[in-house]
């Protein structure tokens, strides 16, 4: 309960008897806040779901559901325990695997902490849409959360019972973790996207990027909305108790999303393209990454820039990967690595009392740096190796039938005519691998 | 407010000071859990709607939106009284009838049980879809909420206001409603689909059960999200106050829908049949119907088997309902009522601190057979009566047409082309009744 | 954090050291509530987008969705210090703007407020949808959040940093804003639509009113369901402080929803006219902004009275708008406006322990009188000006095409194939302004 200490002292709130609650209200706000990060995955399956065709609806909410669902057991069982077990190296953790008796707290400690570990193993689902074989998928969703997530969290967050992570001894700050969450689970989706190459027809064969739609955006909007009410309690809870600056919080947070959106909105208008609701969305997302490490300790203008900033970072994120032809169906590594990474910035800049203090922006550097160090190279090898015993990829035919009917046999809308428009002319184009 | 003490004591909390809230906390943990449990309203529209046909859509979300309403004010008017007002003989209580003036208590607990009213009377509904007739199936839906589930009710979880029911006074164990509120809405939704018969179509005539699918798959998984998200303020909020075991509840709630959703998949891999999105979604409904007897009194590794099996129980389940020709449309009778009286059992198998005494378990048995003594029959008796005044089922011209146009003089989807590719071969089939 | 002791007081609760919360959790409960009152914005979204035509789906995600931003945003900047900062006349507030320093309570309420200024001028859109130029719209909703809102706010609300408002000085009561928030963006709403004029087609050359189908009835079914969630903590959260009084709340909120939905369902059956699942919805929503102000002061039988009366409300006050060709595509004047004004009269009439206090009630229409006089010339005035500057109403032939062809460059649904039905015979009807 000390990284909300950060906050309170930084803006000078006295802490009186009342500004913070007792054992039981600190565990139904913890409780609140774990419905509310849940809330994220429906967010997730449904922005991924929307910006993908239909032929791959099934698949995308399989995925989404059942990561959550493997990924909540696997840290149970091994995650929670690295993450936040005796960490006497400063590495990773020893103890509390599979959690079966405990003090009242660290049944609520878990839970919380086992929403965000699923949120990391989302991030990839999204940017690896549409063309990866789902079992091998789930198993990279297991590794995420069971291993590469938790680790690198071990490194900022351990500390419950003992020890002291080595990026957290240097003073890096990650409230409720820009880096340790959002980056790390970005550059994971970096690395599949790496191993699985671009959709069939999503660059011509002269590396022109060709859009290809998403089916529902609708549902985008709605995902996006949800995103943004789980995120309250991915922020406010990362207090791990009710106490006054919650307000602050929350506010911040808001402040961000809203100015992440404007801030895609100016980018989109001021160069000339046209404004979509996919980036505009994608902008208030990469807002709310942004904030997330700095929320407790900034001022809300700074948080508005913050924000602001982020979404300016979206929209250049995204016309990089596709100069690259990396193909990121939702645009996961610009929204939750790029923006991660500047608001880990950010954090460290904008600290309230301490402002553009420069050390403290090389901190920030080495976290975001070792986030990348530790995770991508380590996705890499396992989503090599995954590809490698299973095929990561589906075939070509299957690809264009839709993983819907190849690999789940139900459609996601079997009375609807769809229009199969997206398909013929993707054949010329980059083909697989 | 004694039903948490169970699980306190039982792991073996200490009582300090500091262990519970005072009544305004207590107050806003149930206005907050209140509310989660109306959301599932929303969970249980989409969940039905998205597994039913296009045809009936309107008529889908009118049932769900109306019968909250309706059995909203009905249970204010008379099934609080009749479930916890002061219960002299064990079997029903006499006061508190439209509750008009109170202490501020009395309306915050009257909010809560509306809620769980409400999600009782929508078990029926998604079993029921796609032939019944709107306005029979309302009354259904208000004899439930108002008479069927809150006697049953008064026998387990009176006392509020003088008296106790008889099974609680022989012990049973059912904190948030396996029985009392799952079951008994699954055994009316049984005795709803045996007056009903199957869909037309449903079966061909040497009874080969034929798949229709539902119409929107994206929305089912949507359902299953919300119905998840809700059912951390119906298990957690059933302990009436904000305390410090809030934590272990919610955590065994999270465990054993993963878990449930987990084991539905081994159970459809493990008999080669396709891993099905809608049956995946049910597995971990199961699993929240499983734990929800228990959740409070169990230790994690526990909650996490007792969703598994349910996972099991309603793969299994579906079958057995297919192989008796009954259509159940959602599977509303495997997920709520065999996990619920899993659920039940498991809560007497697995009680914290004295696992595996049968004398327990039996009493376990004993309350779910009352459940499906007292509901099930009474069911079918309303059913019968409502088929016999008004007819519970469309006519067969209705039925293919769809309810929309029948019952509700609008579409769900108007600028949509849709396949019409359900109905065709459907006439050879079981007609009606 | 006084509004609240008229419930208190008038309902005769005991104000003992347990009956309300410290300023923690007073923190973590009105954060909680803007998390609820933010996820209206997404019901307000589903509920407008469902109601419109497939072609205008995106620009109805983006109004809800950029309203959202640019509106918090010009709050923070503006309208806060307008509502909220020190009101030495009783007109409006001169401090406050841009906070940037304050005690940790003062971010938190900034908080709570921003998200209903949201609120207030997302009711414009859903009432101006499917025709109104997008920049423009932008422009009404941040002149609505920056200052017609929150200028009559200051009137009633302000006093948080010193003075009072001149209505509040009278005793206008107002507990969560059925004027000062549903009237006043109800009465911009139909300055809206009054200078744009009916939608193509929407009423015959002889006035007859035609029925242009919203594409999406799920998604209004959704769409009222989150904002019956959010209402929650609309009215609930009002109370600014987790208190004993917060059940009451709640329940009255619940209790009016239904018989909201009940009375437009009685309404409708009573007219011989289908019952409708938009005008039930409709319904249910009137009876939410029809309780918002008196939920604290009222006992339950009367707030079901008043949701109840106004489901009859809402189902005339749609009818009397289309006699007088005023085209509001999710009848946002008669849920907002008509019922709001209903609403407010009521919690005069319905006053706890001073029922039909004819003084009482002569303030209550004083107060709904000044919120017409205030917003709707102004909006008017607002209006006609876009107008003549930007053009509020797209072309003709943009209006035929979508909006989303138009103005935004993306598609809602590009895979499904869409009937156009709606527009080849729309041209013989009045044709723009």
């Amino acid at each position: 309960m000390n990284k909300a200490s950060v906050g309170i002292l930084v803006l000078g709130f006295s802490s009186s008897a009342h500004a913070s609650g007792n054992e039981a209200s600190n565990t139904a706000w913890l409780v609140l806040a774990s419905v509310l990060v849940f809330f994220m995955q429906a967010g997730f399956a449904l922005l991924e779901s929307g910006m993908s065709r239909a032929k791959n609806a099934v698949n995308v909410m399989m995925k989404n559901y059942m990561d959550a669902c493997a990924g909540g057991i696997v840290f149970w069982l091994l995650g929670f325990g690295l993450m936040f077990g005796s960490n006497l190296t400063g590495w990773f953790g020893t103890s509390h695997f599979a959690v079966q008796e405990g003090e009242p707290w660290d049944f609520t400690f878990l839970l919380f902490q086992m929403m965000f570990a699923a949120t990391a193993a989302t991030i990839a689902s999204g940017a690896m849409a549409e063309r990866t074989r789902y079992t091998a998928y789930l198993i990279g969703a297991v590794v995420i959360s069971g291993l590469i997530y938790p680790v690198f969290g071990s490194w900022v967050w351990s500390g419950m019972y003992g020890g002291q992570g080595w990026l957290a001894s240097l003073g890096f700050i990650d409230f409720a973790g820009s880096t340790v969450v959002h980056s790390v689970g970005a550059w994971c989706a970096l690395a599949g996207i790496l191993v699985l190459g671009p959709r069939l027809g999503r660059y011509a064969a002269d590396g022109t990027p060709r859009l290809i739609p998403g089916h529902n955006l609708s549902l985008v909007a709605l995902g996006g909305f949800i995103l943004w009410v789980g995120w309250f309690g991915f922020n406010a809870g990362s207090s791990l108790e009710m106490n006054v600056s919650l307000g602050l919080i929350a506010l911040n947070t808001h402040l961000a999303a809203s100015a992440g959106a404007l801030g895609a909105f100016l980018a989109q208008r001021g160069s000339s393209s046209p404004v979509l609701l996919t980036t505009t969305v994608n902008g208030s997302l990469g807002g709310l990454v942004g904030v997330t490490a700095g929320c407790a300790s900034m001022q809300p203008g700074f948080a508005l820039l913050t924000g602001l900033v982020a979404g300016f970072v979206v929209v250049f994120g995204m016309r990089l990967l596709d100069r690259l032809q990396l193909d990121d169906v939702v645009g996961a590594v610009p929204v939750h690595g790029f923006a991660g990474v500047w608001g880990t910035v950010a954090a460290g800049l904008f600290f309230s009392g301490d402002l553009f203090n420069w050390e403290r922006v090389g901190v920030q550097l080495l976290g975001a740096a070792a986030a990348f160090l530790w995770a991508f190279p380590l996705a890499l090898l396992l989503y090599l190796l995954l590809d490698k015993l299973f095929g990561l990829r589906v075939s070509s035919q299957d690809e264009q039938r839709g993983l819907d009917y190849a690999e789940h046999a139900e459609v996601g809308y079997p009375e609807f005519n769809l229009a199969q428009t997206f398909d013929a002319d993707a054949l010329p184009g980059r083909v697989g691998k």
